[in-house]
């Protein structure tokens, strides 16, 4: 299999992490691809080639275009209006506000455009943003075009970006714009498979209303774990997008049996649901050992959970998300990969 | 005019205010009031007493018994959770998000109460915002035991904060809780005046469907100015509640002159209603040079403000808000008390 990757994600590399009430560093970080790139290389999984030019046309058929604008000058206009920091959210539209009004100031906005203030932006985040997107377009083409699977080692992560809102250290939602990309290239149904710890909000947002892609996800609880507001077992969908989402929120300590259980279900659905194409949001943060999560996944789970989706038989793109306990990334990545490619 | 006043004030003072993306020491901060104090002193405006311990009962009629509970515990709660810095919230539930769901998860207990990250809670935070609550409430007995008007030198200030949710540095809206005590007393009908630069999104949103107590505001344009969210000219409440608030944006730039005239027209709409008590929400930072806001009132501006609200004639309880200019917060601040006596 084949990765797609490129450098410019180092122009993203925030120095400062709203958590607990301090700023820490990021533990979304540049190092966490190394790790992978290292494993990837050390077992040969396959070249690992640069991503060709971002194609913004079927990101800007997905999302709002105001908020593509504000992410590409966000950073400038924030600085312009003299704040000294990365550009932090303070505060954001909550229950009983408008959700209809659009700031002019540059604080306003960034609260508008935001859901979580754990993620900033800065100088460099529209770049890497857009080339995380270049290489999970350039994988989308490698199975587009016969490819039985490709993996896209973006950084920075998408999942949780929706339509319109940036938050949990994504910025424009590379899963959802590949199984547009699916769509576009004449798959009739798709579906975005997402095994990152935390609920893939963004994702299931932009397909809420849609009946031609389907999200299906295993994650923390909310009532326990980040993104706390969505992920809920009744969320399920509206219109003619009523009915292809399906999600499994798994309590804390959840280990490998049931959580493996959890996927045999989903990837029963997705079967009778009859897709024709699989992103797979592909975070490894229910690694035992994850920093910011509670599942108890070991690495060789990660080869087995490989196996599983391999088994489906669907052409599948990977796409980086999550996974925090640094060292252990590339291991459990690559372990998923290669289970893909053994089933 | 007698003043009532706390010193357990002091109990709260973050360390860390969340602005243009770094930390800085609270605009809303204890120097404040000491300015007040001594203007208070200085011109002889009136006895400054202390006042007796608060009672939570008109507040529980009002506000979330749960929201009550998380303010007293939410400090003690968070440093379990080992969280090293102050209570900071990295999120909020935002639009498209469930509102419906109280996470178990401090961190998003934190997140689901709170509407503004620039607000932190520290371990006497919430004895600090029930001492506030005291100096309101014994500023409400004056009054209805028969005195003209009083002071409540309150802070932290409170009409940023709606029934379950603090944020804009307030945590227990006492204007809301003295506009309830004046309703419980027997005024048929009560008006809340605010008049801080910032709109009053909490009272807004506390008295948005009742019919007995009036909102009424001038502020900055919410397009321009925290709290963004909040503070359009459609917003005029729902059910019984629908009509009585009546409230002026106004933009950058704006002097007395069309500021005054705002509150003239706020003035007229009060008497038509026929309010029976008046609560004012006593914020200075439309003040020309305060820090955070965009209005050019002078201070004689606050005297005239305070000789137009006092020909009103209505028994009246000034609760202090906002006021950021801290050196010129004292001198605005007992010029609005001296123009109510004048008048």
């Amino acid at each position: 299999m084949r990765t797609f990757f490129s450098e410019d994600h180092r122009l993203h590399f925030p120095q400062a992490e709203l958590s607990g009430g301090e700023f820490v560093t990021p533990y979304e970080r540049p190092s966490r691809v190394e790790y992978i790139l290292g494993q990837l290389k050390e077992r040969r999984l396959g070249e690992i080639v640069a991503p060709g030019p971002v194609d913004m046309g079927p990101a800007e058929r997905l999302l709002d275009a105001g908020f593509l604008r504000f992410l590409e000058t966000a950073y400038d206009e924030w600085k312009a209006a003299g704040q000294g920091g990365e550009v932090i959210a303070a505060g954001m539209p909550t229950r009983r506000q408008r959700h209809d009004r659009i700031p002019r100031n540059i604080d306003g906005k960034v609260e508008y455009y935001c859901h979580a203030s754990e993620t900033a932006i800065t100088g460099g985040t529209w770049r890497a943003a857009q080339s995380s997107l270049a290489s999970a377009q350039a994988a989308q083409r490698e199975v587009a075009g016969g490819a039985r699977g490709a993996f896209a080692l973006c950084r920075p992560p998408g999942h949780h970006a929706t339509s319109d809102q940036y938050g949990g250290y994504c910025f424009i939602n590379n899963a959802a714009v590949v199984a547009e990309m699916f769509r576009m290239g004449g798959a009739r149904r798709v579906t975005v498979l997402d095994v990152d710890f935390h609920h893939g909000n963004g994702t299931q947002d932009i397909f809420w209303r849609r009946g031609d892609v389907m999200f299906a996800s295993i994650h923390g609880d909310p009532l326990d774990a980040y993104p706390y507001f969505a992920g809920y077992a009744d969320e399920i969908g509206e219109g003619e997008g009523k009915g292809p989402t399906s999600t499994c929120r798994l309590p804390p300590g959840t280990g490998y049996g049931p959580w493996a259980e959890a996927l045999d279900g989903l990837i029963a659905r997705i079967r009778d649901w009859g897709a024709e194409a699989l992103v797979v949001s592909l975070g490894v943060d229910a690694y035992k050992d994850d920093p910011i999560s509670f599942f108890k996944l070991d690495s060789p789970d990660f080869l087995d959970c490989g196996r599983r989706i391999g088994r489906m038989g669907l052409p599948t793109v990977f796409c980086m998300e999550g996974g925090y306990a640094i060292e252990q990334v590339g291991v459990n990545t690559v372990n998923v990969l290669e289970g893909f490619e053994d089933a």
